[in-house]
Parts: C-alpha cells; structure tokens; sequence
C-alpha cells in the first residue's frame, strides 16, 4: 500500500495519521493482552455522520466503566474522527474510536500505573447483511451460548469480550443460518455480534430485551421512532418461545440499521416475509439520516 | 530503542524477529477488535524452559476449542519460542505464543474467512507477587465481580477475556488488597488474575475448584507435588467461607510458582504466617526446575 494512500481507509495512531493498512497497536498494550479496552462505532452516511453526539456520549460512559482516559474530550474527538474520514474521502464510512490500557512500567500489573491509548479509524462501510439479506430478512439462529452476563462484564461498556459471539456464530454459520442471538441462561435471548434484537407481535406490539444488553444507539434510535411513530415498545425479557413465535423479528445496529429476521430456528416468522413493522422502521430510519439533528456533515 | 537491541525482549511477528518494543499486531485483527485469540506463556528460569511440553500441548488444545490455526507444528513453536530468548539474551524470561484470528475480506464477517495470525515474543520474567509478597505472603481480597462463566467462554480455553479480572483487580489495588480472586455466583472462589487458587485445612487437606478455571500448569504441578509428597488434594468447589477459614492459602502461576497468602479479606490466614505445607510447595517447585523430566535448556 502507497505510503499515502489511504482510500482503503485512515487511523489515528499515536498521534499520526496512518494508511489503515500501516496501522497498529503495540503487542505489549494490555488493550490486546488483557482485552482491557472500550470503544464505539459511529457510521458516515451520505457523507455526514449519524448521531454523533450519542455514540461520543456512550464513549465516554464506556470509559468511565472501565476506568479508561481517552486524553481528548469529546470535541478533539470528533475532530480526529473527522479527519480520518476526510484523508479517507468515504462517503459512507464505518468510523471506530478506542481506548486501550496501555501499559504499566515493565514489572508492574497494576492498571493504575499503565498510560492509556486513544486510536481511531476510518473504513469503507461494513453492512452486517448483504443486499439479498437485507431484502429477504435474515435466518436467525438462536445459540445455547451464554452472553457473558452483567455479572462478569458490563455490557452498557462496548468492549471487546466477544468470544462467545464469535463462537455463536461459527455454530450458526456451519449449521447454514446467517447469524446468532446468543440466551442468558434463563431462555431469554439477549443480543448478537453487533447488535440488538426486537420483535413484534400478532398485536403490533415491540419488544427489546432490558438488561444484559448494550444499549445500541440503533436500539435507541428504534425506540425513539416507535415513540414518534406511535408504535407501543417494551424493554424487558424476552423468552426465546417468543422469538420464534413472534409475528415479526428485527435486529439494530449501526452496521446497517434495522435488519429484517425471517426464519428464527429454521421456521419462517409470521409469514416468512419483510413484515409492515419493520418496513416502517427501516424506512423511518433513513429518513432519520437528512434529520438535522441527528446528522453531522463531514468537511471533506 | 535500537534497531538490533533485543536486550529487553525479541518477538515473532509475521516471519519476521524484532526488539520487542517494535513488535505490533494491525489495528484491525480481530485478535484485538474482538478478543478471538489464545495464548499461552511458558517461562525460563536458570536458562531452561520449565514444562515446555505441557505449555505447547495446552496451546494446541486451546487453538482447537476457539478453531485457530498456529499454521505451526509445536516443534515448530518451540524453535521460534527458543529463538525469541536466545536473541533477548534472557536466562529468565516470560515467553507467550499466540494466535490470533486475523481479518477476514473487507466486508465479510464470517471469521472462517480469516487467515489465522501466529505471534510470540520473549520478555524479562514477570512476578505476580514482589519479594516482600513472597515472603510475607499476600493480602487477598474476594471480589463480588463474578468470573466469565464456562457457558459463555470456555476457561479452559487460556484467552484474554479479562474485564472482570481487570476490574476486581481495581477494586482490590483500591481497598488496599494486594490481589483478587473472582467468585462463581454461587459463594465460591474459582480464580484470580493470571492464578488459580487453593486451600489447606487444619488436617492439611489441599483442596482447589475443579470448575470455571484454566487449569493452570502450575496447578497442574502442585496436583503432582502433592501426589509425589503424599499430600492429600481434592479439586471441588470451594466456598468463600471456606477460604476465610483455611489453615493456609496459596495461589499458582507461571509468574512466580506457588505464592503464599497471608491475609483473605483483611483477616489473618491461620496464624497469619506463611505455611508450612505451602512452604514444601514452594520449595519442591523450585527444585523440579532441576528435574530433567521438566526443564528444556535454551540453546544460547
Ligand atoms: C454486542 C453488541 N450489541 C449491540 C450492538 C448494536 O449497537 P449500535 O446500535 O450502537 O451499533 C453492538 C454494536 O456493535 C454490539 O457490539
Ligand atoms: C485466568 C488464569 N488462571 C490461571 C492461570 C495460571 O496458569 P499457569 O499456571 O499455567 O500460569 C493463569 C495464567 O496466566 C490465568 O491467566
């Protein structure tokens, strides 16, 4: 790769800007040996951003969870952000911000000690259903992986700590589904890797599930469309018997919005097609995009 | 730090050996990105590798349960692990081997597409515990935070899922703790950052958690030394209370052996002084490293 070309995408890397392809983290920052690092995805879409301020909010929360210092406020990075998808020139990007551990003096395993690592990145979109996916719904398969429960790791902290989606997922994929919603032990699902879950009933009423979730920003989005849309919604459990009974089956997530399920467990859901619930969502949530107030143009 | 000086640690990275402070994984790995890696970390003490094989057959067991490819025979890991010290020098070291998932094609998501990634570097050797620790023995505390249970990530399985171990680890460092051992949800203790634990009763009866634990070498070691010395050892669960209550405390690890504990939440481990079945651990652990059986001379 050309030292400065960076149409495949740019980093932030110790304060440099880097080709993505010449950008890298230290293999002794704990950020990779221990895992111990937060981070949040925000996408570029027509050339601006999407809520923004909320994913910068969420970073922010993350890394008062886990006791994490970017070093930069909000503004500064929002402003590095912006720079990576300007030397990148992507319309549509998939913009990720990162806080490591770092590493404490040699010798030492005390956190405290480590100086913390901020990075950045920006790539080409990266959908989580393709086009035909997207246009038919998504086979979902429902795993016996546990998510990793609240217990263990906070899941409102976006983290890194996906090897049981990981895992999920190679299941499902080798059994021929297109992807995973991993339980909670109790029969509820919970969420899979990237996003959330809803689905709708025989009533035309939404459900999400409350607790041992990240609250995604398309999560949030769903639910402040469902206010404005007049459509009721409910954050609680939600058995799995449900999901598969449901009438309607969607998922969230910045990579690609408001993602239609048709078959949950191999059995179509409802009538095996797109259902007028999640059409309305989908529509609503790209429309929501030349909302001034949601989007932040890049000054490319 | 100088291009050739491997003089505080020498790693393998794609084919190639580097000083350890140029040593670096690409930011988009999902080694990093998404934790889905494995490791494991064998040390060198007196010029000689201790338990090599059994570190090479762990690394191997643990690849195939996360489906990850070394790409290398563990003869082949060897000669580079062998390699890494012999260029640092280092007559006791903290050896780790690697691999990561890598990246699959921009866009996919299917982490089969991935070509598997192998890395390893050599360090100075790493104490869990400082010299005054080891000889005093340490003051443990038992954290609320709940280890990632074996429904969501198989702990036998060596992996760098460590929020909860990070985040008890803070908690402890805080209140004035040296370390920290994580619980199971259920009042028993299963393991703490980079150790497993044990107990002894006032009839010198051993006992460690036989579940949601890496087994450890190390505890795989002093399983041997207490058959070998005719000490009584059960691997069960084990309570919390029981723990406050033992007659003596100990953890193990390749960072330091058998490490006695002193102190459990503040309060005094039977007499508040080392052991004396913790004390013929110690001892016979250091002794083995003598043993041909278990010790591989590097090649300098
Ligand atoms: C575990 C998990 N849940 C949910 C989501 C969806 O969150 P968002 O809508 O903010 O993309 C993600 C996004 O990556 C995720 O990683
Ligand atoms: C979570 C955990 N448990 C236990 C251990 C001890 O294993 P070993 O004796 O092989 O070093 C480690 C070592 O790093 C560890 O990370």
């Amino acid at each position: 790769m050309d030292q400065h070309d960076y149409s495949q995408g740019a980093a932030y890397v110790r304060g440099q800007y880097l080709p993505i392809g010449q950008a890298s983290i230290p293999i002794t920052d704990w950020g990779f040996l221990r895992s111990d690092a937060t981070y949040d995805v925000v996408t570029v879409w027509d050339g601006a951003f999407f809520r923004l301020d909320a994913h910068l909010e969420r970073f922010m929360a993350s890394c008062r969870r886990f006791r994490l210092d970017a070093g930069l406020s909000p503004e500064a990075i929002a402003q590095v952000l912006e720079q990576c998808v300007c030397l990148s020139g992507l319309r549509a990007s998939y913009v990720e911000m990162i806080v490591t551990r770092g590493q404490p003096p040699w010798g030492s395993r005390d956190p405290r000690q480590a100086v913390n690592q901020f990075y950045a990145f920006a790539v080409p979109f990266v959908w989580i259903a393709s086009e035909a996916q997207r246009r038919q719904g998504l086979h979902l398969q429902v795993s016996d992986v546990q998510r990793i429960p609240a217990a263990s790791v906070d899941p409102r902290a976006k983290n890194y700590h996906w090897n049981d989606l990981t895992m999920g997922l190679l299941g499902a994929l080798d059994a021929g589904f297109d992807t995973v919603v991993l339980s909670d032990g109790a029969g509820n699902v919970v969420e899979g890797p990237g996003f959330n879950v809803f689905c709708v009933d025989a009533q035309g009423r939404i459900a999400t599930p409350a607790e041992g979730v990240l609250e995604g920003i398309t999560r949030r989005t769903v639910i402040e469309m469902a206010a404005a849309l007049g459509l009721p919604l409910a954050q609680r459990a939600l058995p799995a018997a449900e999901l598969r009974g449901a009438r309607e089956v969607f998922l969230s997530t910045s990579g690609g919005g408001v993602l239609p399920v048709t078959r949950v467990d191999g059995a179509p859901v409802g009538d095996g097609q797109v259902g007028p619930v999640t059409r309305r969502l989908v529509d609503t949530y790209w429309a929501w995009h030349g909302d001034a107030r949601y989007s932040t143009p890049v000054r490319y």
